[in-house]
């Protein structure tokens, strides 16, 4: 009769150990398909276990599909391809390094720490979790009606923006709303990415086989001969603040690419805008959803820049025509966020919270623009440089007078602990001129290292420019 | 010159009502292109503001492209196209009505809510909010490394599962991996979707424009035959749980079904664990990943199921080499779940707590689907009912001896309250054998309803089936 020893079993419940040693017999070919397992009585007498033991043992490989029983006969071996019984340990895979650390970081858009709403958020938090039962049920494809009314109740008290909560959908992240949005406006689109612009929706598009073109941006933004000379039928702009070269869409052009949207069917523009909340002179810059009269605009806003990146929520306010689209074709989908988190943010917003963050936050961010540009103009390379840009968003841009190109540049401050970005690589195909301008992300750095990061920069920008390019 | 009363501005800046003033006047065409604007200085003492009011007004006009400075000589309108200034107030949408409230509702899987953790998830997630400022960072496309890891450890000590954190992708729904799988695997394949089957996931495949065909289930689960002659490439299943049967699939067809994969190159296996962790005698199912000796098998598990809907955080388990492939093409993504939802949750496993709410909501589950088919049992229509499948999950079926056809039978429930849902609802082509099979779930119904609820139900099987079908 089969024998096991059942002492090395360590914590495993008898009937489970048991299980384990017939399975393993049987995927090694011990045990042969057709073959009788021994009575469950007679296995337990022998094996000095209780009949139960047994029969979990049996009812388990049952279940599994490794013996079958036979009424009034017994249990018998079910035909089964032999294997090893468990997966080889597998070689641990090490963790792909973190992000280096640099000594100061201009391309990563960080938030600044110092200012984020801990007390708040947890109290709110809190409340989301033990007061609202109703957070426990399945989630609507939209997302909390009260975070959409939050978010509405916002957007016209403060930006001017006039939308019903019900064209609100929340989702986790902007790059979750593109994929939305795709599939709502359909396959046989033909998509068009700003260059420079926001390259990542190119990779997001590629990734869906889905047909793009590069089309270039001029001083005033995307370019509409070029729009219908390449029949493209959805846009994705960011007209508040372009991405990265931080230009304001003037009214004109916002005009001419509404019209070129209502020419046709089926024509789209995605407005993302993603910083407008940062504007330091002046107003918020209007979206260009204020102007559209003909439901071309579909308006896309997040809350990790103003909050944090690690908040996933972001939200789309579709037309009404698209919208009646989503609830038929996409409704069956479940928003992504959580309803506690979405709980969280809606109290945030209604109770004044949100609003005050943001001006602090601005505060904050411009007295560290400020710090940044008297940091570059008492640099040794202060008249090498011109500042551009740095009325708006988190980023500016500094056009420097060098040899280096920019790919060496990026090679030499990381030596020296910096971290760099370029407008080219922003772009599909730079040209010459548009070489040599840094996109300075300043939101997360450390302005106590500025000078020190000043000085090493001034070392690169200083060393001859022939002898190092020749020596990288 | 132009005048504008400056009294009506309510709370508004005053420049910003001058602003809003003269752009007005543009749009309607009342200022039109290449009018020059009054000097600042005139301006202010014409309007009694001061000089500073008016030169915001002119810079936010410039900004936003509608005037533009001429140096030496003043402000110029730009040429833009009237239009109205601001959109007509928007009829409100009314809300789509909430689902209706049903007496008992037998379709929807709600959570049993008696049990939820508030107090210790609210205080690990007020750690998280305060004690983690890493958490404000950008997040990794794979999520946050303390989560990975508390999965990893808890699916080695809880499932005999061995995989190394690196493997895991976090995400905010299986939904969306999904999506992001289908991203991965590449537009070319030819998807299978079981019938009867989750029949969502063929929703998002046409949505994605992707091949899939439906492939019959028999006793055992997908037929492998059928595969082959459908030339299908990547399949999606539930061997643990079959959605909505319930079946277990035996070990059998599992390794059929691995070396279908494992024939050609490009061939894949979701395998959706959905709801592993409430299996009522026994051990749990090892899942098909324990066997995969070729990389063949994408593991994809929920916490919706086990802690609630309502928390958006799923994960799958990529095999090696697409893990590379998608660290390649796909790591640009951010990770859609929040940092401080992902670390509640890691310290929710590591502290042991996830395993003891399991542990309860099983025994609570348990007691719920005694007490449901006790109910059952004491009916007027117990002999009229085979209940089937009842040993794991959170749904069972029952199939009814009836004339009444399934969507009668729905429309007959609607009208007493009841929501039910049936086995045909589920399948591509029902043919007449699969019909009178309800799908109960009972994991959310409030159980001291449950003797009404049979009364009602008895009542409509008991009416004449004929007069009933006629009347309908």
């Amino acid at each position: 009769m089969l024998t096991y020893s059942l002492e090395k079993r360590g914590s495993t419940p008898l009937y489970h150990y048991l299980y384990e040693c017939i399975k393993s017999d049987i995927l090694s070919g011990t045990l042969v398909a057709g073959e009788k397992l021994p009575s469950k009585r007679s296995f337990a007498q022998h094996l000095r276990v209780s009949v139960m033991t047994v029969e979990n043992a049996y009812a388990q490989l049952v279940a599994e599909g490794y013996i079958r029983p036979v009424e009034k006969s017994g249990y018998y071996v079910n035909p089964i391809e032999t294997m090893p019984t468990s997966g080889a340990q597998l070689p641990e895979l090490t963790e792909t390094g973190r992000a280096q650390a640099f000594f100061l970081d201009f391309k990563t858009n960080h938030i600044c720490k110092e200012n984020f709403p801990h007390a708040t958020l947890s109290r709110l938090m809190r409340e989301a979790l033990s007061e609202k039962t109703g957070l426990l049920d399945p989630l609507q494809y939209n997302g909390l009606a009260e975070l959409r009314h939050a978010i509405a109740s916002y957007l016209l008290a403060f930006r001017g923006i006039r939308v019903s909560p019900e064209q609100i959908v929340i989702g986790a992240g902007t790059e979750l709303l593109y994929t939305l949005i795709i599939q709502l406006l359909g396959r046989d689109k033909i998509y068009a990415v700003e260059d420079p612009g926001f390259h990542k929706i190119a990779r997001i598009y590629e990734l869906n086989g889905l047909r793009f073109r590069y089309i270039d941006v001029d001083r005033a933004g995307l370019s509409v001969d070029l729009l219908r000379k390449e029949e493209t039928d959805v846009i994705h702009i960011s007209p508040t603040h372009h991405y990265p070269t931080g230009i304001v869409m003037p009214i004109r052009r916002r005009q001419e690419l509404l019209k070129w949207a209502s020419e046709k069917s089926g024509r789209y523009i995605i407005e993302d805008d993603y910083d407008s909340e940062f504007r330091f002179s002046g107003h918020p810059i209007p979206p260009m959803l204020n102007i559209d009269t003909e439901g071309k605009v579909i308006y896309m806003n997040t809350f990790s820049k103003t909050i944090a990146p690690a908040v996933r929520i972001s939200y789309m306010i579709l037309p009404r025509e698209l919208l009646a689209r989503y609830r038929e074709t996409m409704g069956f989908y479940s928003c992504t966020v959580s309803g506690f988190d979405q709980y969280m943010l809606a109290k945030f917003i209604d109770g004044g919270y949100f609003e005050r963050h943001i001006n602090r936050m601005k505060n904050l961010y411009r007295i560290k623009r400020d710090t940044v540009i008297d940091a570059i103009d008492k640099s040794p390379f202060a008249d090498r440089v011109k500042i551009m840009e740095e009325h708006a968003g988190l980023h500016f841009l500094m056009r420097i007078q060098t040899k280096l190109d920019d790919a060496l540049l990026v090679r030499l401050a990381e030596k020296e602990g910096l971290r760099l970005s370029f407008l080219s690589e922003y772009m599909h195909a730079p040209t010459p001129e548009d070489a040599h301008v840094m996109v300075v992300n300043y939101s997360g750095i450390d302005t106590a290292r500025l000078p020190e990061a000043m000085r090493r920069l001034a070392s690169i920008l200083d060393g001859s420019d022939d002898t190092k390019s020749e020596n990288l």
